[in-house]
């Protein structure tokens, strides 16, 4: 157990908002039908549909990883190719999952802010060589919203980017591992984001604003639909007591406080943001459009936040500041004045 | 949400285990790193050397299938074959999870009350023509104790598969989804029935024994678990918030609350059983180790019992009739009543 | 090199049917496409075309086994299950190539003369749990045209077998490895033999008929082929210079000497096993209905066999006999006096 | 059939060489073990190790996609990562199948004239994250010698990446698609460019240098061939009638026809793009090493040239002319003479 007020590591370090424990606890009462077939499942599905204003389908799951690579899975046909960014969670950190349950390979786009762009894409697609049989065949696009950088797709971007994915008949996924913070920074409607702007399958994670393993996959199109409980059998992902996922998922779409959670996320990143731009020597060039923060510092000071028992990722000199939904601003306060004071030292 | 009284589908449609909840209650303090590099976790793989009596490694996961299949994945190489029973879980239940990780085929075999054989076993693999290239080239056999169908291996059958498995270079896993009900028919150690008896590698259960979505794979040769995390993290397997499953693994483990738990279900199935075979029609043909009495009633006492709202799975005449770790004795009672009613009431 | 005299292990042993060495020198001329997109190609197309009176399109291949596995592959979805007799080629003889193509189980079946049945496969599928997550999804049925054992389906039982499929929506494939023998069997046409019959896809060999490592993937439903030069490029078994087995084939189908080679064979083993079954002390079970005999003997007239320098293959005291498309006569006779002087001195 | 006149297309567009044809032919005689259990496979694996100068095994296969993605399947062990150029064969030209029987992920990286750098390749390591679980694994680097470009590693450039590869425990795989075309540029030996450079398994093509569809993998560490044979059946890759490749690659290699046949295809691409640099507007920026020349030339020039009959392959305004081991020198002098003619009118 670390200390929350040192910890900027993630926002998957966190516990668990309030109202999901609870709604948690109380599905342990009575017996349900295992793998899903159960009334928490039923009415998480309810939920979503009311969420996302049109019926959906939903599927429980307990990690993101496991999430995105199902999801990607009912998109490519078992082999061919997909589309994402050179940074995108499902290239770097899922170890190979998606092309695991895809057989499909994944094809890297570059792209400003950590984000791929209809232009590229539709250039990357010129330059397929489709149709020759020598080379993969695409099938899909996979954008992450939010990036792992922290940046968002505006509407406008996320609709040209499937306007190219549908011109060359490719389907379109969204990693939503951190949906509720996009939400809150577009402060648009979760259609909006979503199908409305051509989204055809979405991995929405709920861990890091809260929940306990409990995410899900929702499918905009009942065609994908079908054969997606079987692959995720196939790969370990369904659930005996889905219930106690499915539980937390419908809580957590009952009302605006996923959303509240995120928008403070978000504000305590942009407020740490901006005192950490007045101290010299930090350097913020990433976009700080969600709840994460990443600073450049010398060396020096970066050892001797360590020093003080801070805990964040770092990458050479840069290093990444989660603010978790539940981050308290007195904690935030004294990271800046330790920033501060570890620069003054440094420059000693 | 069902009626506990009339739910005698399975163990994992029941509720949680008070101890596991605080556990799992207990482990939303303060943050963690992400996961299973978290204290829980470690916790966790101590216990499971303490009460396997030897250090061994552990990973938390959240589903059956998934443990089963990534255990597998360890013991072939990514192509030839896994010596299984052929009623066996990773068979019939798991929708090819098991092939889909291991890239192996399952070889089936026969055995007297759902068991394979060690004569069997050596047979079929005499036959499997290993150095032929055209063959599958085995690698592992997998024993589900308990079976599906409710019946135990002894420490003496367990040893003599293993043996046989060693003589021609295969692995040993143990599917043990009820390992506690197992653990319980034998009265012998946890050691005694895995590493002692040969045992390479287990995938222990905790969800059907009162426990949120908990499961851990366990090592009992390091070798097997280097490529472990990787294959559990390429399957979606990873949980982010690990600590939240490792807590329940840790706390099962803890003291003896499992496995009076998992004695009590043995008995009331044992009882239930007992009290069937007295009531004339009832035919109660496979051995009653564990929790589960596979009973042969005529088509209008299953429709009888249907109708006054017992919940259970049917394959033709037979049903299969669950007790959980929380059953009551008096909805047993019930049960028996229900049935002896509706027999009478068919017989009239 | 052996001697032919003494070779009965497989007729793919044999050298090369003299048409179509020509056919494949006189490829060597001018330059030519690679990959299949080549004059001799195009010219095989249309040969099956016209040989199963219909257009289809078909894929030059240079193993069975690969024109087996990625034939499988367009029916099953990466993924489900796939039917067939538990001694048939696919299962036993490939290594699991099936499986790795298709991601499918293959789920085995009963029958007689190693033949599946219609009534056999109705009941498999009954019991498949269909529309059950946790079981494998069946996605089609493969059939072995003549089987391992030399036994051949009628069109009355593939007809069944084809009707039971499309019941439940499953594909037909068959393995044709011995095509022509089959043929000459049952004397029909190739359209009678399969998509008049309900076969969706066809695996035709044409090695162990005198081609050289030459077999074609023919597709009776133009949508089957769509994807097929995409996942046999996956598979590694797109020729640079397919033309050399496009040329082969072409020929093989041109004229009537594939049927007389097939024919003559079939006459051998007829002839082989007629004469065998005089000699006292060999049982031959398994009808002959194409080029080879399954005859079991004393183990001392199996030995005295491989003594005189015969070649053949052998399980407990069964022998196999295969008579090749060039069998000599004389040869066979010399055989069939080989082993009356080994039974009468084994009498002694 | 094409005019090899005008076709530049690729060396695999050509017919045979004499002494391979008769090779195949003379292998025709007699029956033998099929599966490559025979005299001609075992004479080209003494060949192998005779012209490599130790003992190795070697695998005949007939496809090189099917050559490289069985010879990777040995490095990697069923997921992971590895190594290669941007712009490699097994990334751009084999539909995903080194990923098909690999199950690992492809690191592209990226070196001057088309070749991986030890120090790019140290670098991308260094920052592969090795350990982390998230994280890919890296088993192994492939290197393509010579390069879809036609640019050939030094001996010195080999040992260095071998050296990087060695130090983080990752094999070494060269696909030798055209092997000989770099032999014969470089000067040296077999072994030299292979295993004394650090090599460990090895693609060598002949079908681009004059054979029917003949490769073979090539290990210079026994431990890796141990499973080869099993993953080219599963893969579809043994062949029947394997001595028909054998016998060609075991000729191939006998005597000194093989590299004159390169050399000769080296030198007239040599001399085309001495001959080419001195028409203006005909600009070759890629360094000539091998049978290949890139060169870029106005849209008009190509577009006259195509007119005249001529085949290649075009990118933008860059096409690809191959000169085949048995390029006419008078063809080539015609083509550098229509060139310059096409220059001339397209000037006017």
């Amino acid at each position: 157990m670390n200390d929350p007020r040192y910890d900027f590591r993630s926002d998957n370090t966190g516990g668990v908002a309030a109202e999901l424990l609870t709604a948690l606890v109380e599905a342990a009462h009575g017996t349900a039908a295992p793998y899903g077939d159960d009334a928490w499942t039923a009415r998480m599905v309810a939920r979503c549909s009311e969420v996302f204003e049109r019926r959906v389908k939903a599927f429980p799951v307990s990690s993101g990883t496991g999430a995105n690579a199902v999801a990607l899975s009912v998109l490519a046909n078992g082999f061919g190719s997909i589309y994402c960014h050179e940074s995108s969670h499902i290239e770097i950190h899922e170890a190979g999952a998606p092309e695991f349950y895809t057989g499909a390979k994944l094809v890297l786009l570059k792209g400003h802010d950590y984000k791929i762009m209809a232009s590229g894409l539709d250039s990357a697609l010129q330059n397929a060589g489709i149709g020759e049989t020598a080379r993969v065949l695409p099938f899909a696009v996979s954008v992450t919203q939010p990036t792992d950088y922290g940046t968002v797709y505006t509407i406008e971007e996320l609709s040209a980017i499937a306007a190219v994915a549908r011109r060359y008949g490719l389907r379109l996924h969204m990693d939503g591992a951190r949906f509720a913070n996009a939400l809150a920074a577009l402060g648009c409607s979760p259609a909006d984001m979503t199908w409305r702007s051509g989204v055809d399958i979405l991995s929405l994670g709920a861990t890091k604003n809260g929940a306990i393993n409990a995410e899900t996959v929702i499918t905009f199109d009942d065609t994908l639909a079908t054969e997606l409980p079987y692959r995720m059998k196939r790969g370990g992902l369904v659930l005996s007591k889905a219930r106690f996922v499915s539980a937390q998922i419908e809580r957590y779409l009952a009302d605006d406080l996923w959303l509240e959670r995120a928008r403070h996320a978000n504000e305590m990143a942009r407020r740490l943001a901006a005192s950490l731009r007045r101290i010299p020597g930090v350097v913020i060039d990433v976009p700080v459009h969600i709840n994460m923060v990443f600073a450049t510092l010398p060396e020096a000071v970066i050892l001797d936040l360590e020093r003080r028992g801070y805990l964040f990722y770092r990458v050479g000199l840069e290093i990444r500041l989660v603010c978790r939904s539940d981050q308290s601003p007195e904690h935030l306060d004294e990271l800046v004045a330790s920033v501060a004071a570890a620069v003054r030292s440094a420059g000693r």
